[in-house]
């Protein structure tokens, strides 16, 4: 058993990844209560949600669980740009028998009050995805008994989340599915504190192999491999690279106690790992999902639709419509380049079988190694 | 030691990656003495070339090697087409005092006569990109005592050269330096024998991490790992995917014997993951390089330059004299997502250090988790 294992006392290394606005309290006790790590992505949960989510899960596990953040601020768009982003979802909200979309109240839920609120719920882990904590937030995280995990996809990032004094880091590799946690800006050196531009996305899009590799050589603080992982082989790989945990979204997507709809589960049962992209024309933020009518149709968006959460909330009616329609064509299908290994199960069967699948792909190996040199 | 070792027999699962104008017979002769498979990329030599190479890796070394080819038919393309690449490339030819290039005689070698040489230098193995062979053709080779194996960028592309009787497919990840390998079209389902699209290039960016471990997973042939794997951990990690070998390419490429000029060293010592790009603009096939003035002044060209070789015979002279000049603005800069982790040193002594940390990667690591289970 690893640092890693034996700070959050689970028995295996094996993370569900945070899935806002897919997982469920009920996904997240069962991957916890089978000797995981259970995740509840937060980043769309109100401070009121979270307290429920939060709740709901300890009243099913005495296990550790984590929770996740997107590290954002409240943007104010200027009108011209919401205007030009509504005039073109219009169609699309028109085909399904809608109304064009409104700007809302406000873009996304507050970080500060949602930070508090996990100060409140202290999970034994809490991550952040989107940005970066200063080092007096991960200290008052810390001080609640939180491990604080921080989501990089480069190097840099991962640097910079050890230089904050986070616990862990979370490398996430460009095939894993959702939304890409670029938060630093490669292209543009000595620009701190921009947001990344598409330019910079690009430059972050490291697979997990060398990532891993990377921050398991470069940092002193325990590595999460995330990213196309979806067996005991990716488990037992990634390991080898030198992470201590794995970190798996899509593989339990089609879980039966996540939240997506049956278009979705469609979609996943027949998608191949050609078939996902990263795009920005959902959220505003390049994300990976699998290839679909809206995806096609707005790709010619994608260096102009306004950026995360502003386009991800004027999406958000649509998205929801598509789903309660059935209709898999409007749906943002996130999911990472190992779709096509998904295997729909109860939770607790998947993490039972990925323990027995990672043992057999550790054992015969070793041998043959070791008998080898 | 695996089926793929014993059938090759060599002491180590480490092929060094062919690197068309990079690699040298010093370099691959090299690698095999010191007990990997040392290789020849071959795409861009004639078959007389290819017949010294062999000779000069056979005169240094009596273990086994490899050759690689690019499957490839003489293009045709039309006189505007040359014409428009020709006016995009004479600012940059004007820059290093050159006048613009001119139409080749030929495009590229004749891929029926390297084949042919191929045969006749009966290498241990025989691989290939940017195509794949006939049955016909793979039984030929298999006639001679040459191990057949094909590059694949995705489970299809693998499956495919098993259906021709490939004795091992290499799995090469989006990681991967240099060209991609990709030869099918997974977004124009049914349109056998067409040339992949920038969109089919696209969808075809697996990472090496699933593609790995879904090619294992399917194929009943031996896989070979390629992409980002620059160190004893990579090592361990893509044999615990289920590879049986890996293929190292850029950890090779700043070694004492490979053919590369200063320019390019220089740059490899300096570069990070998040400078690398693919980009069909110095050859009109999608590459991954160290980004440089030349790729950002034709990034506009992405598109529309003509496809390989025709790009590739066009721009070879500026690149050529680029190179003499010392010049690493308009050198392509093939360089893989692992480029941080180049270590410049003579090739036997990269293999013996690879040996070691894998061997250091792989025994605590089967210790510690047959303990935790």
């Amino acid at each position: 058993m690893n640092a890693l294992l034996q700070r959050l006392q689970i028995d295996l290394p094996l993370f569900q990844g945070p899935m806002t606005g897919s997982d469920t309290p009920q996904l997240a006790a069962a991957v916890s209560q089978a000797g995981g790590l259970g995740f509840l992505g937060c980043g769309m949960r109100s401070p009121q949600a979270m307290r429920e989510v939060a709740a709901a899960v300890r009243a099913a596990t005495a296990k550790p669980f984590g929770m996740n953040l997107f590290v954002l601020e409240q943007p104010t768009p200027d009108a011209a740009t919401v205007q030009a982003a509504i005039d073109r979802l219009a169609p699309l909200y028109a085909d399904l028998g809608l109304p064009p979309p409104e700007a809302p109240a406000r873009w996304c839920e507050d970080f500060h009050a949602q930070f508090e609120a996990l100060l409140e719920a202290r999970p034994a882990v809490a991550s952040f995805t989107f940005g970066i904590l200063t080092a007096a937030q991960v200290a008052r995280l810390q001080a609640v008994g939180s491990t604080v995990i921080g989501t990089a996809t480069t190097l840099a990032e991962a640097q910079a989340w050890a230089a904050v004094g986070a616990d862990a880091v979370c490398a996430s590799g460009m095939e894993a599915g959702g939304h890409r946690g670029t938060f630093l800006t490669p292209t543009q050196p000595g620009a701190t504190g921009a947001a990344p531009s598409l330019a910079d996305f690009a430059a972050s899009m490291v697979g997990t192999l060398p990532l891993v590799a990377q921050c398991a050589q470069a940092l002193s603080i325990p590595v999460i491999a995330a990213g196309g992982i979806m067996d005991g082989r990716g488990i037992a790989g990634a390991l080898a690279l030198g992470a201590q945990a794995v970190q798996m979204g899509t593989a339990f997507l089609n879980c039966s106690e996540s939240a997506i709809g049956p278009a979705y589960r469609e979609a996943l049962a027949h998608a191949q790992a050609t078939d996902t992209r990263t795009t920005r024309i959902f959220s505003g933020r390049p994300a990976r999902g699998i290839v679909n009518r809206m995806m096609q149709a707005l790709q010619a968006d994608e260096s102009t639709v306004p950026p995360y959460p502003v386009q991800n909330a004027l999406t958000g009616a649509l998205r929801r419509a598509a789903a309660q329609a059935g209709q898999a064509d409007c749906l943002s299908l996130w999911a990472g380049q190992g779709v096509a290994q998904v295997r729909p199960m109860p939770a607790a069967q998947l993490v039972a079988l990925l323990a027995q699948e990672w043992q057999q792909a550790t054992a015969p190996r070793s041998t043959s190694t070791i008998g080898h040199q």
